[in-house]
């Protein structure tokens, strides 16, 4: 089997290819020249509509963190208990929105793939539905702290549907105009029969909320069930299907012309949109601290007169440890978003299993803002402050973890998913390793250091921030150097090290026109 | 002199159109397919790192607002007092805000036209920019709130030195590396000479700050006039550059070789971050007052059994002014959104003075949730309610007035900036005028009807939000019907209406392309 694989797959890799060039070249006369391409002025390319979609989405999947972060927590009792008490309510909801707001999201971009020119009516559509999306964290709240009351179950499910509906109504209107649809659809003949496809796979999620919504009156448990069925049905079919396929020894039934709406963990994400949604996580995370800052950290005129005797200074000296946590925030999730977008710069198609393993890294982004909190809320040298610091560290390991696991995730199928630069052996291969494993142990390396030097945890910490970026800057050389030695020492034959400096001073325009010719 | 213009006209817009083929082209090679292009892997599309940039811009600018909305206003006073002294203070500060981070947000953008290309290096120095920029708006609440006291100026000025001192360093790495910069210097021979301009250009400001950071101890007055003029600047001199040249009857000098790094307002500036910028703004309005809600209108699970006796939704009812904010406020910045993508569906270029119009319809966009957080506060039929309607009503007014504002402008040269389709005599020509006129219209309609029935003002006030995007949607209808009766009337002699309709229904791909050849 695995050899037919190996015949099969050259020809696999050059369609998906293939494909890609085409579709790269459509969006590119969809998003550079929108009206001069299509003769039909009313349509409009979808690329702005979607990143604004985009934008919407990923500040909603990040606001939940604002209760869990503005937590006011009494100095008096221990932060792990506190923190215990969050994690049963207020951590949860912020996770569980996350990926119910990624689900959404999903959802949006299988759809949007589907149709790839809009209308105003499609436009105004759309607004309706992201209007919905994003009152879903505030439903899904309430449902969380008043779980014994059916209200909140229901004003959830009532949202799910109503989305439902609109995208169903979405799915019709496109059908009914089918220059708007892409084009692999436009020229096929059974149109009906996607449309009735398409429209069974987009009402499965709102039919089981009604269904938990009739429930949540007789069988309060089971509707809960349901709901928890909705999001992660997905992977767990694909899971199973995966598993089956192994055990069995079956060969997937790649049916081709089902290749819309499936839930494949194979099947490509938009790149594009990815990045846009991680983007926007990142975007209003680095600022959610600057909005705080800028709302609390301005001095009223009269306080600093009485407290301070008139010392601007001196009553900006008392928010010096907010300064110094915005500064190591940003600094943090820039740098994060630094090494997510260098991966991304190398990854040529993402999967839908790549893509949860994002969401996953992004909702540990989005708790870098309670971390944060934490770390300048309690006086120095206390048991809390080491305790905020060890959050800190955990979430900041998982963020970088999660994004270690998407390159590995990759290289298991890297002719598909990643450029030749990066693959085994690529020049790039050994940096990109490090590069991604940086923030892990980093993290990893604070955490116990916290733990043996429990008086120096405050400075530690700091110095971790401040150190982190310009490690970024030394380790090319730094791996340039070890990779020149190993060579050295394992391979003395290969040639010498001059030669390889010059290639890498060279354009190399060469070597890479070989290898794609 | 208006005959050579005429002649030279073509040739003109020739050469502008071939250029921004030539750079939509390259842009596209640049943002498909990164690594492939590009031999130097260590180099990068800079199309992410602005997109970005984009984002971190947009939410800074409309932070501002945050501290002027969530100002409690009691209800024994006046609206109108209450307003007025906010506006002294907070919210001048938030426009000018607004137009600072403008201001640094245009210097961005005018770097990145020179430099294309990014690696590593410049990733990281652009985060530290960026890092700053997020910080300007606290240093300069303080420099408001302390107008007295030298720290506050003392600071700002010394965040945009530091913001310059990074850009110097950006600009003579790039030099450094003539790989990443635009083609046009790459290939020039003169590159010093551009250096040095550029460097020139960018160190105006931080030298300005300096010598107002100097005069601060001495004069203070001088040193609050100098900042003024760092801002206004660009447009002063421009506007007394275009009086003289109409004045004088002179031709401009269009200095070919100096196209980088002027401030003439016929500047293109790059459309797509225009674009980006605006859905950032967009985005963070729309979801600011979600923001508000998801943290405070999660009711306490004590306080419902004690208030309202364990019923949820009696404690939820009370929260109905809240929602109905929320969907007004979503449906409003939703389709204002809407109508600037469709304005911006038609432009091909976007100059400088279309952008400075852009930037101010924006601050207003910006200032909807203090209009909206006003309109639920207050009782019922209290005067405060019909005050406050009416200062959204004025907002939402100048938002919408400034991008009809964008579209009159472009009007002037639209040759250059316009699609044929929106130009005088084109057929989406009133489609579009009706579009932008729609919500300066019914803003000033519900303005008057509140002055005269002050009863009914908030019903009416929610009814205009709910019938607008129905509006929006009969709009085409009403147009087109309109349009053939004129036609009926006033050309009784054209082809008749049924062979319009018939016009209108067909592709019509022949007469475009004919246009285009």
């Amino acid at each position: 089997m695995a050899e037919t694989d190996d015949i099969i797959e050259p020809h696999i890799e050059e369609e998906t290819e293939h494909r890609e060039a085409s579709h790269e070249s459509s969006s590119f006369l969809e998003c550079v020249t929108p009206p001069e391409r299509e003769g039909h002025s009313i349509t409009q390319s979808s690329h702005r509509l979607l990143a604004y979609s985009d934008a919407l989405i990923s500040i909603i999947a990040t606001v939940m963190i604002l209760p869990v972060a503005h937590t006011k927590i009494e100095d008096t009792e221990g932060l792990r208990q506190s923190v215990q008490l969050l994690l049963t309510t207020k951590i949860a909801v912020y996770l569980m929105t996350f990926l119910i707001v990624s689900v959404a999201w999903a959802a949006h971009i299988r759809l949007f793939q589907v149709i790839v020119q809009i209308d105003d009516c499609l436009a105004l559509l759309n607004l309706a539905v992201m209007m919905l999306i994003t009152f879903l964290p505030y439903t899904f709240s309430l449902m969380a702290t008043f779980p014994e009351k059916v209200l909140g179950m229901l004003l959830f499910c009532g949202c799910v549907m109503v989305i439902g509906f609109f995208q169903a109504l979405i799915v019709v209107y496109a059908f009914s105009h089918p220059f708007l649809l892409n084009e692999q659809i436009q020229i096929s003949k059974n149109q009906t029969f996607y449309k009735h496809h398409i429209l069974k796979v987009i009402m499965r999620v709102p039919i089981m909320c009604l269904l938990a919504s009739i429930f949540s009156f007789i069988f309060f448990q089971l509707s809960y069930a349901l709901l928890a069925l909705i999001i992660f049905l997905p992977y767990f079919s694909s899971a199973f299907k995966w598993c089956r396929s192994k055990a069995l020894g079956q060969v997937e039934e790649t049916d081709n012309s089902m290749f819309f709406y499936t839930y494949l963990p194979n099947e490509p994400l938009s790149k594009e949109r990815v990045e846009a949604f991680s983007d926007g996580v990142y975007a209003i995370v680095a600022t959610l601290l600057i909005l705080d800052i800028c709302e609390d950290n301005v001095p009223d005129a009269a306080t600093v007169e009485r407290k301070y005797n008139g010392s601007l200074f001196a009553a900006l000296q008392s928010y010096g440890p907010e300064y110094l946590a915005y500064f190591g925030s940003f600094a943090t999730v820039g740098l994060l978003w630094f090494v997510h977008h260098s991966l991304f710069l190398h990854v040529t198609k993402t999967t839908r299993f790549m893509g949860l393993l994002n969401t996953l890294s992004l909702a540990f982004v989005g708790g870098l803002p309670l971390a944060y909190e934490l770390t300048h809320e309690f006086p120095r040298h206390s048991r809390n402050e080491l305790e905020a610091i060890q959050i800190s560290c955990v979430i900041i390991f998982f963020a970088g973890i999660f994004q270690l696991a998407i390159w590995v995730v990759a290289l298991f199928k890297e002719e598909e998913t990643l450029h030749p630069y990066v693959r085994y052996g690529g020049r790039e291969h050994v940096f990109m390793l490090v590069k991604l494993s940086l923030y892990p142990c980093v993290a990893l390396g604070t955490f116990f250091l916290t733990c043996i030097l429990s008086k120096f945890s405050a400075p530690i910490f700091h110095l971790m921030e401040i150190t982190v970026p310009f490690a970024f800057l030394v380790l090319r050389l730094l791996v340039r150097v070890g990779l020149a030695l190993l060579r050295l020492v394992f391979c003395p034959e290969r040639p010498d090290l001059r030669t390889v400096a010059e290639e890498e001073h060279k354009p190399s325009r060469v070597p890479f026109s070989a290898l794609v010719t």
